[in-house]
């Protein structure tokens, strides 16, 4: 006999663009959303019965409603408002979680101004969020960046480590680090908006990668989850991924030149990978 | 004060390819290979003490050292092998997780024949495994498969669901039904080998979703997973993951033409995502 | 003063799913169209005036419609339809060029036998091809294929090439050869259809590249290209591209072990490429 | 009887960090290179004769060692060394070719002030260059920007189109507008530098896609490279090319509500391609 332990459902890669017309400048917003349902689904794995079953596709047409309803100007308040929708109309659902994700546009710059109608692209860093709530709880949100793609090229060594038979890699006192952070935090109580902690979040983490004396990647991750824990208040746990992107120093001896730390090899892999998650005591 | 909650740390996307030379064919393997470990690292990441760091160049040299040595001839094999090796030799190092993907060369058949040293990369299916063991424990072995892309033309409808205000979608007792397989079993006791298994798991898995008269993606992905846990009892529970790869119907009454479910367009996104673990009872 | 020199516009990526309902089986093909047209469109780029613009969003439904009602069952003959049927309705159209591929769908093999509504997708390889046509003109089919990844781990070498100060590759006669290939033949006259000539195409390219004593990948790629041309008589050119994929030795005499061409890291870059155009005398 | 027709060969994807470190600040540029060599290679393809070959192994060794000796700090400078060098010490080659895309690290702006040593991966955004020489010839130097990804929100129409019998486009004065522009452009005689004119002519692009009133994606895209050629004269022609990104308004009047123009659906496929150059008279 065989039982269904766990399921969830929902609706992935939904985007959005929406478009605000103020009388001087227009505002832009591109938001990829993902559904996640919990519930009483049983009926549905188990004999085929789609009664208790909200289509995935009206999950994609309540993405559109809601958003020409909102006021939310940022992904964590639109990814409550959708879980609250969803909740109060699915009795079937125990626990809603809502991921939205937004890509960076920027006024295009044109002789040093914003112009107000025209956009670029301005990176492939991700701003994301994602607010869950059970029917009966509170709502938690963790926030998050993705892919903030960073190097330093001074204050990084890496020495001191274990050698054995198969260690092959020199100690260095100076090398570059490269990494493409992944953040999320957890919001706790406190009086300031996502939308005022965000940037102040990010450069907060920026900070303390660009002026910590690193003897690793543990060592400035911590760095980083620490200086967002000690000036943010409203966070109350930090957990960053970061990719070790190696940066080789091309031996061109063989070509009787010296290379002072000049000429790399950037490469995508192997590459190491370190992650941790930072709380309060 | 803050505090190091949880933490791990490893090296990404060592590949790999093993040919054996037999003296009628030669045998290729490509595997890619991530090492995740958790131990008693705090002090790199508060203090910069890297003396309990073994670096991650060292364990890309480990996989190559090992795979020279190795009799292993599947993923799970080598995967156990690389999490012995390293827990014996670290001390510092409480569990080790180790996750190798095989991706499918197959010998190229050239007039019916397989020809022995000429091989076409097949699919994009990866075989996978991880295997975990901490060090006073068991190695728990989680094997999968990864992007095994199906779909079927007949059997699928998906009617009775839900409909409310933001409903638009039409029900049909005849779609098309296309996703790409996510699977992870685990293994518990018995005495078939993992490569004897896998071959078996995936054809349970294909004939599941072949013959099922689907209901909706949950419907046919608990066929499926019922079916592995009715017919290999080495398999104590499997997950499964299926997004639903919609086709649409196009809509030819404007030209004046019918559409008796031939013509269809393939989206990418959005799309539906489905997810189970089913258990024994 | 400026003035326009070429141009050309269409729509890019219109996906397909054609599904065939016989008796006893079903017949899956997906295809991707592009379509670029040339014409008399210089007001529209100067002037703004879209009177002899054909939008693309017709095109996209010129796709679907012609789809349903054409008998054709290989990519090439559906090219030429398209071709046929824009230049017939678009006097302002020049040239048309419809390119077309075609994704693997094989069906599922359950227990040695081909399940009649099941269907996998085998393949990264895509076919191909391009009709293009002028107003005045007959078509010009060149098909193809594209990422056919193959590799041969016996029957390669490569010696005797070019020493200067900045060589640090080491000769060998016996190396692993991988590629990605890419292959687009023109079509001349002859008896066999397009599906007739595809399969044995294949075949001609593989075979050439299995028995082939290689001295470079070159000296290969001209062997595959003499294979097609010296048994397909209805070819009249073919041209090939061949990233050379590296497969490293890697150097484990580091770790006291030797390495008999067993043991290699394969690396996406930086890669080799080498292509070339072979023709008829 | 077969012959090679054309033929050319080299190495793609040579990556390469290189840092300057100044007393005040550090540089840090990113390039990837290809290099392809056209030349009398005739015997290696049809004979296996690799006297006249010299390894892509060893391209990949010059990109490095040149870029420790170069004062070039822009691509195209770097490009014509690697060009002048590769045909000085090669005989057997007839052309060079050498194309170097830069990625973009700005330096991380901390408190507003940009931090000396830290940057951050800016955008997607690629500057490229390709020189090309022939032995007896002058160097041509085509430079441009790829995957420019811009949006405008107002000022862009589209109407006035061809209606027949599979139109269902409807006519809009108001629409988005995004593209992700692929620019080239062939420089000639003139005083400024390739460093100087670069951003120039990425500012007149923005400038004019902002601010045109757009009939269509041929008559921005006419524009723009209008606005080039007018005001860069060291620019003898320009080509770009524009895919239309679609964004297509949401019907929310299904579920009872407007959509003033601010709602709206990014798609990725299909989409429309229209592509020009545009010379000098």
């Amino acid at each position: 006999m065989v039982k269904l332990a766990e399921n969830r459902y929902g609706k992935s890669r939904v985007r959005l663009v929406r478009v605000k017309r103020h009388a001087d400048r227009h505002d832009l917003r591109e938001w990829t959303v993902q559904i996640l349902l919990h519930g009483d689904f049983e009926s549905c794995f188990t004999d085929g019965d789609n009664s208790k079953i909200l289509p995935t596709d009206t999950m994609k047409n309540t993405v559109y409603s809601l958003a020409r309803n909102s006021s939310a100007d940022c992904i964590e308040d639109f990814a409550k408002e959708l879980v609250a929708f969803l909740l109060s109309r699915n009795p079937q659902v125990s626990a809603a979680e809502i991921t939205v994700s937004e890509c960076t546009w920027e006024h295009a710059t044109l002789s040093g101004k914003p112009h107000p109608t025209t956009f670029v692209q301005a990176s492939r860093e991700l701003q994301t969020t994602t607010a869950t709530r059970a029917r009966s709880g509170a709502a938690k949100v963790v926030s998050g960046v993705e892919n903030l793609v960073i190097l330093k090229t001074a204050g990084s060594a890496f020495t001191g480590y274990i050698k054995d038979a198969l260690t092959t890699l020199p100690e260095t006192r100076d090398r570059l680090f490269g990494t493409a952070v992944s953040a999320n935090w957890t919001y706790g109580v406190g009086d300031s908006t996502c939308a005022e902690l965000r940037p102040k979040i990010r450069e907060l983490l920026l900070r303390a990668f660009a002026e910590h004396q690193s003897e690793s990647v543990q060592h400035t991750l911590y760095a980083m989850a620490q200086n967002v824990l000690d000036h943010v208040s409203e966070v109350s746990d930090i957990q960053l991924a970061m990719p070790n992107k190696h940066c080789l120093l091309v031996d061109l001896s063989r070509f009787g030149q010296d290379n002072p730390n000049e000429i790399f090899v950037p490469i995508d892999e192997p590459h190491g990978y370190i992650e941790a998650r930072v709380t309060r005591e």
